[in-house]
């Protein structure tokens, strides 16, 4: 028997924990699964033979380091900061461990230790990192193998809601942690462009934007991520000229969201006293330019947008123009335009989130000059079983599986960019309709 | 006989010293001058026979206890972060000390100890803050005593080069620390306008600006800090419609800079590698959004800039559009565009600087409307004794007099508001030509 303790069963665990418990009798597997909320945990289990429940806080260090020891194996589905706590555990007790996060420099500096202890403690195995890492390490090598060279390589991914769900003016509910939506783009956007460096800051981040289009489902805005340049090294891509990663939205969603970012509505770094003494309307107006008389003189003289557009019956939509009070007492502008998008962009019971993936290669070989275009679209069962939550469960409940399993060669710190991780967890994901539809055509 | 210590005998200290040198002999006062290089504080008491300099660590606790314990009073210059270092042992061994710099909350949290003990820990009065406060606070004041009431409140201020020195197409020269002059804007500013709360983020804070003009000088650009709302409970000022405080830089200086700024080049949140690899030319392209072929052709097409524009002219003069290799191995944006500028923005051995300052208080007064401009020019003398070194070190030198002469009565953490400040120290300055012209008029 094989002991899984799996720490945090929210929203996102619960593909993960169903894959478990399908899997449980099969592979002899014994599960424990800890929240900070003992109902969540048991809702989450639903009295399976093979689960335990249990209350569990991860700064109670003698219940932490007892669970630990007891398992086989940790998956730890806690906010990222959190991680380095059990990490650091699982080194000493010689467990591995199973993350959806990125590596964060505190956990990197575990890998001696973990490899000296023969401990894996595998990260980056979800979504986003994740699933982008397995299909595109697995296209990147393939084509090294029969001996082409990666010249150019785009990444893009989006958690949206699927077309039949989608039925407000900006095409986009939240299936995904709001706070990151309302924050996207305020880090300085690095890529490389026709072997030239670019730098893309917040102001330009929702204008320069680029259409990626997936066929069946059509055209979708796309902004650039963070520091795509990182990725240069690990995916051994040294001699691409191109190299951008970016996230995807429903068409026209940037043009309409830089109506709001740029008038600094999205600032996060002050907080507004007394936000309930204000309207919407009186927020967003705090906004605008002295010089125009409203936020629709400014939309018409600064950003040529006049009040029969779509964009402005979106921003109209939203109630932000509205004379509403203000809910929050007092917060950032970013959490009060955050609390207003809670109570608009929400997945409805019936709703369905959807995720979609592209990766563009181009690359040479013998003397010919082609393109790879691997496309991903995933859409959710019901409100449990989101696209979201399958596709961050399922490859780290696949990954336990391989570990427990023997499978994997691997020790210390890792994020999943070889061969033993890629090909048996695609292969079992596309069992399960999470597959990329691959176009390899001559450029 | 009244022993002073002062510690950090940098640029803007030069003016401090001489005036406590020239009144050394007639206020019976010793001045121990301290500083990390002894022969910086050599330099500036220059064998005066009231003076003594001494090579001073203040993270060397023994002797920073030992030289506080020893002197009546401490003047502080050092980088604001070291000040509650010091400002803890004034209040332990009971001696006041004085400093221009802003009342951190540390500083703050002193307050109480140091009323306990009798000791007044000043802040704030060099330049601005300082004379800013005295002037505005007096103004304030008067018309209070007169019965009237403050509705509206502007108030600006800005390190400048003479007109007689300004013979580069910025009008700038640096005669303040660099670092800040290309970061400024970076805080969202947040002010009062006409009743209304206004925000500008840093995408506009270039372009939503004002003309201010002072006579005999001209107009020049103002843009506003960060937070002129602060200013509102400490002056006073509640019942004013209009609170804003800015920054003064030449005319048209700011659509120059923001042809920087907005392309993102002054961002210091990410630093770049090899940067010696590169050419300030590629550099500066690396910011242009990819649809655009040049540097000039983002100029044109988003900014409406044409290459004959003065603008044009402006930027090119910087050198920043050359083949010329950056000299910085690597570096933030931000830091980039410091280390050229630096060498261009030069005051030159003959320049003089120029100090700025206008107050715009509108009033009402026995059931009129009034208006009462007041203007600051100060030049410098030379490198030594600039603008900024008189503005920033005279209030401070003079503020030292009155305390050692126990004409302050306020202890504690404190600011210059009082009328026990601001009159002897503004009637004192306005000797030494350090003088505001002021207007009252009907509106």
């Amino acid at each position: 028997m094989r002991k899984i303790l799996l720490i945090g069963a929210g929203r996102s665990a619960s593909s993960l924990i169903k894959y478990l418990l399908e899997n449980a009798a099969a592979e002899n597997w014994e599960l424990t699964v800890g929240d900070i909320s003992l109902d969540l945990a048991k809702q989450k289990i639903n009295n399976h033979p093979k689960a335990t429940a249990i209350a569990f806080d991860v700064n109670n260090e003698n219940q932490r380091i007892l669970e630990i020891k007891q398992a086989d194996i940790i998956i730890s589905m806690l906010p990222a900061l959190m991680h380095y706590t059990v990490a650091k555990d699982c080194v000493t007790y010689k467990k591995n461990l199973v993350t959806a996060s990125y590596v964060s420099k505190e956990l990197a500096a575990l890998n001696d230790e973990a490899v000296k202890n023969g401990v894996l403690l595998l990260n980056e195995i979800g979504l986003d990192p994740g699933i982008d890492h397995l299909s595109a390490m697995q296209v990147i090598n393939n084509i090294k193998k029969a001996g082409g060279e990666i010249t150019s390589f785009k990444s893009h991914c989006g958690g949206l809601v699927a077309p039949e769900s989608n039925d407000n003016p900006w095409g986009y509910k939240f299936s995904w942690n709001p706070r990151n939506v309302i924050l996207a783009g305020q880090t300085t956007a690095q890529y490389l462009h026709k072997g030239k460096l670019h730098f893309i800051p917040y102001n330009r981040i929702f204008t320069d934007t680029e259409t990626i289009e997936i066929e069946g489902y059509g055209k979708f805005d796309a902004y650039a991520n963070r520091d795509s340049l990182s990725y240069i090294q690990p995916y051994g891509i040294e001699n691409a000229k191109t190299v951008l990663r970016g996230t995807l939205r429903e068409a026209d969603f940037c043009s309409k969201w830089n109506c709001l970012s740029s008038l600094g509505i999205t600032d996060d770094t002050f907080t507004i006293e007394n936000t309930n003494k204000f309207t919407y309307r009186e927020f967003i107006e705090s906004f605008v330019p002295s010089k125009y008389n409203s936020f629709e003189d400014f939309l018409d003289k600064q950003l040529h947008i006049s009040v029969s557009s779509d964009k402005y019956k979106a921003i109209e939509w939203l109630g932000i123009l509205s004379g509403k009070k203000i809910t929050l007492a007092k917060g950032t502008p970013a959490q009060i335009l955050q609390s207003l998008l809670e109570t608009k962009w929400v997945l409805n019971p019936l709703d369905k989130d959807m995720i979609v993936m592209q990766h563009q290669f181009e690359y040479s070989l013998k003397k010919t000059h082609r393109k790879i275009t691997s496309s991903l679209i995933v859409k959710g069962d019901d409100q449990t079983y989101t696209a979201m939550a399958k596709t961050v469960g399922l490859p780290m409940a696949i990954a336990t599986k391989l570990i427990l399993n023997n499978k994997i060669k691997t020790k210390g710190v890792a994020i999943p960019l070889t061969e033993e991780f890629y090909n048996p967890i695609l292969s079992e994901l596309s069992k399960r309709e999470i597959t990329f539809n691959e176009k390899d055509v001559t450029k």
